[in-house]
């Protein structure tokens, strides 16, 4: 799937309820369901998802600068948060859901037009009943780190 | 200043270092400076600024969702960070420059195209000579608290 | 209360699930209850309780040193620790309980034997049904910053 | 080396900065340097060293409680932040130090004294010239997570 044919939007609350995360984010990652609005705002798609893992890559543009002709640091956040929240989304049962509670991240280095397509990779540490644990890295193409993360979710059973 | 009046655009080196970061940021504030690429992106802007302290407020749009019709943690990771690094920023002397080291994240309420305008206020802790921590708070119009943060940054003396 | 009257221990399961959190916290600085063993080990004490809030005091000493003649941050991190966890534990009711989930602490100045008494204060930011979080910092006697922190617990409701 | 071989102390300055810290931290897990305070207070000790990773071990014990007969998180944290900052300070050349700027630590299991002896292992994450990170776990002796660590460490060039 080129990135030209990603539709984007919302997926309905039955949609969301009715597989597990694993079967839903596979499809995303395929095109079968629409990527989020916030992945076509920020440059991100997801790119590869497996039980606990889950990756995003995105590019560093122009529209993410700071005043300083860098990199605004949210587009890190973002695609660490998309990456990181994901690897979790993926061990969810049907009708399960998550939040995310805390997460934080270490920029290492900072990014600009040049930089090219970077990386996310998210891979869960703890899967409790009701907590669970993911950490990350962002890398460029050469695989130098550029951020780092970590993230604490909550899991809610199927409602009622 | 009205939303409609901002331009947007980066700061040259020169402009970036010529002045104290209160003094840049003022006339940013005051639309005298263009508002960074990424404040468009995001929907974002830079509204009080006072030494060690600034806010920037922020409209949650349906360009934000994520696949679950809520408004992705990108968007509150990017105005908290904008607002801890730019109190820090506001303790500059000309030809000091900074870099966020670190930022952590606690979302507490979710946002929806109904929240309505949010605010995120940063306050610096600590500014020693080498690093500065700040933290913030992001509420809505009611004064609810939707997240709070905090930020560990690098500080680096004028070149030469 | 001086020092010299306190006694260490734990609290069986009975008591601490038949009051609320800030009865048994009140009543352990009033010296009621034993102090838990940590607080002798890392001469700590609760000195102040409110509802969200809890101070403890402690005294750095030689016994804290890492290497190089300076308190680890072990100790900074374990009276933190129960400052915060401690200002949410005061808004339980009976039979509720709580965990850390997670606790995060910057160092902002070292401390050695000539730092004297040193006070953490923590207060919650947030209480939720099922989680709540609170900050706080680390001052010696002259109220300059030692350290400052930010915690996310999770409420368990009453058993049965 | 069994543990009642260890002798506890500090370190003298020149001691410190005469030797690179990857040679400084296997004499003191040799016991050819005493070990910290800190390291008698918490029982716990340096066990393997190499560039850019060290672990400690460490035995959960009724001393470390807190009211509610766990393990209090001050243990947790004291021996994530030793394994964490060794690691980076295998990596300073001689003369150069370093200080802890945050640590950020998820508890992901209780611990009391039938935990047995745990182990906390710390891999730099990044080096670079001024900031370091490394992240790590604690686990118990069936290699089952109990905590997961990140920190942000400054480092200093020799003095002169």
């Amino acid at each position: 799937m080129s990135a030209n044919d990603i539709t984007y939007g919302v997926v309905s609350r039955e949609e969301l309820l009715s597989q597990d995360g694993l079967t839903l984010l596979s499809r995303m990652a395929k095109g079968d369901l629409p990527a989020p609005p916030i992945a076509e705002l920020m440059g991100i798609r997801i790119t590869e998802v497996e039980r606990g893992r889950c990756v995003f890559t995105g590019l560093p543009e122009f529209r993410h600068y700071n005043p300083s002709s860098q990199v605004h640091g949210g587009f890190a956040l973002a695609i660490l948060d998309s990456a990181l929240g994901c690897a979790i989304h993926t061990t969810l049962a049907a009708g399960e859901t998550y939040t995310t509670l805390e997460i934080k991240v270490n920029m290492v280095r900072g990014m600009t037009e040049q930089t090219g397509e970077v990386r996310a990779e998210g891979n869960v540490l703890h899967r409790g009943r009701t907590t669970a644990t993911s950490d990350g890295k962002l890398t460029d193409a050469d695989g130098r780190l550029l951020a780092h993360a970590v993230t604490t979710c909550m899991i809610f059973p199927p409602a009622g």
